[in-house]
């Protein structure tokens, strides 16, 4: 489980950064990927990794802003001709719905794939045996969310040693044990799962919020996340300009990781006013309050993993 | 006046060649730059250009199909950061006023300045001092234009010379002879202009198709191009694929440059399955018919010139 980072800069396109999105390859999970935004020329950016577009079959949308949407329209029309035959889900604020069928529409554009859109509020999104996506509101300009993916808690390994020690050899009867919580072997021995299971496998929490004034308010929502990625588009000094446009900076984005006790922070949605010497002043004030702080650049790539 | 390709891929973006755009740039004419067509990406692309944002005042779309269209939004909302104060007009099929409207609307873009639509039908689009616009239906899957841009000619320069000879010499009665059919010296001497002015100096005449089928029905709205742009998708040996997809061969596009008496033809929209190894074989199919043939790629700029 990584994420890779497509889109890094704020408002417009830069030479260094583009506008906004984010992949979270879920390749060994479940052989896809989900998009987070899809500001304009994400294809292109696609282009140049490995991702192929017929395995995104999710995309969340934050918010409506031209920079996080923008790219919709050239994505999922270039999807069709790019090996896109499963269904595809997107999900953002009201507007969506409008937006993606309008561009279809005008453009004569007919996709090889069912194509799903969901207006969203708060709440639950979605739920399979191994994910589950919550959206919460955030403090922007217009309606935007932050979303919450938990991984679900694994049961965790058939403790064979154990089995072994009390005579019970491998054989069919391990799956059984495995799937049922009591079992009768054949010499009429009473066999609980719960003896013979190791404890859960945590399952990895990843939270990405889309533009957003700066508020402890989400600290509950992204509560020990693995990854919580959060927008920086501006520095430190510049906290009362952040809060007049309702984004947040480096320190604050660092204080929700520390108080939520994430265990990971990656910065993106930087300013266009910051060239690629300032990254390590941003980095820095970040880190000076949450030391395991990334600044994502495009392409950045980093794992979400339970050990750190 | 040159003409500066700034997409020239068909149908979605490769690593090698962006989806259409072309940039008319009328600096020293009249310190504007048009814009024909406006694939998604097209701002990214003009980053890496000198082109600014905000000296584009007119964009004239071929056709509706998302390549040539999805980079609308973004380019318009950019604008507004970029310099852009002045009007700008967007020329296009039914559906252009849609598909813009729509995409500022859900995503709350405002502009800084104020933006024209005009849903076009063939006939003449635009007239100024220095230039006309034309538009004429091509043969595509969808209603499709291409575009004549012609500079008016202009008067010829004075005979100072003859002038001279003739005992007429500098001052404020040069103005008045190039201002006035006739005018009357000090001495009563009468002086007509035409006697006095060399030759207009002709205009120049720029036709840019859209995507469509080959056809010399366009002979007589491209003639005496000094600049033909054509599409040409295909090579000549897939004219039978080309007729099929409504779209053109390069062998087609030089037929219509010489059948046309154009002066010099660019070849563009070129398909993703040409790499930049065909390109020789590609150009050398054309020149066989037309000589002065040139293939774009992007970032390709070429002169606009009645000299040639
Ligand atoms: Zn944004
Ligand atoms: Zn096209």
């Amino acid at each position: 489980m990584e994420l890779k980072f497509l889109g890094t800069g704020a408002g417009i396109p830069s030479k260094e950064r583009n506008v906004s999105a984010i992949a979270l390859k879920l390749l060994q999970e479940q052989n896809s990927i989900w998009l987070f935004d899809c500001g304009e020329s994400t294809q292109h950016q696609i282009l140049r990794t490995s991702i192929k577009p017929g395995k995104i079959n999710k995309i969340f949308i934050t918010h409506m802003h031209g920079d996080h949407i923008f790219g919709l329209p050239g994505f999922l029309s270039s999807r069709s001709f790019q090996g896109g035959n499963d269904v595809l889900t997107v999900y953002g604020p009201s507007g969506i719905k409008d937006f993606i069928e309008t561009s279809l529409k005008v453009s004569g554009t007919h996709l090889t794939y069912p194509l799903s859109i969901i207006e969203i509020t708060s709440g639950r999104l979605f739920e399979n045996e191994k994910f589950q996506v919550d959206a919460e509101k955030l403090d922007h300009v217009i309606p935007t969310y932050g979303f919450r993916i938990t991984e679900k808690d694994k049961p965790g390994e058939l403790l064979v040693n154990k089995l072994k020690d009390n005579g019970i050899m491998p054989g069919p009867i391990y799956q059984q044990i495995k799937e049922n919580d009591k079992v009768k072997t054949i010499d009429d021995q009473i066999i609980y799962r719960k003896d013979y299971i190791g404890p859960d496998k945590k399952g990895r929490i990843i939270s990405i919020l889309g533009d957003t004034r700066s508020s402890f308010q989400y600290k509950a929502f992204v509560q020990h996340s693995d990854v919580l990625v959060h927008e920086s588009t501006f520095a430190n000094e510049l906290e009362t300009l952040a809060n007049k446009y309702f984004h947040s900076t480096t320190k604050q984005a660092a204080m929700l990781a520390k108080e939520s006790n994430s265990k990971k922070l990656v910065l993106t949605h930087i300013s266009s006013r910051y060239q690629s010497e300032d990254n390590q002043m941003l980095l820095a004030e970040a880190r000076e309050v949450f030391p395991n702080t990334e600044l994502a650049s495009d392409f950045h790539q980093t794992s979400v993993s339970t050990e750190e």
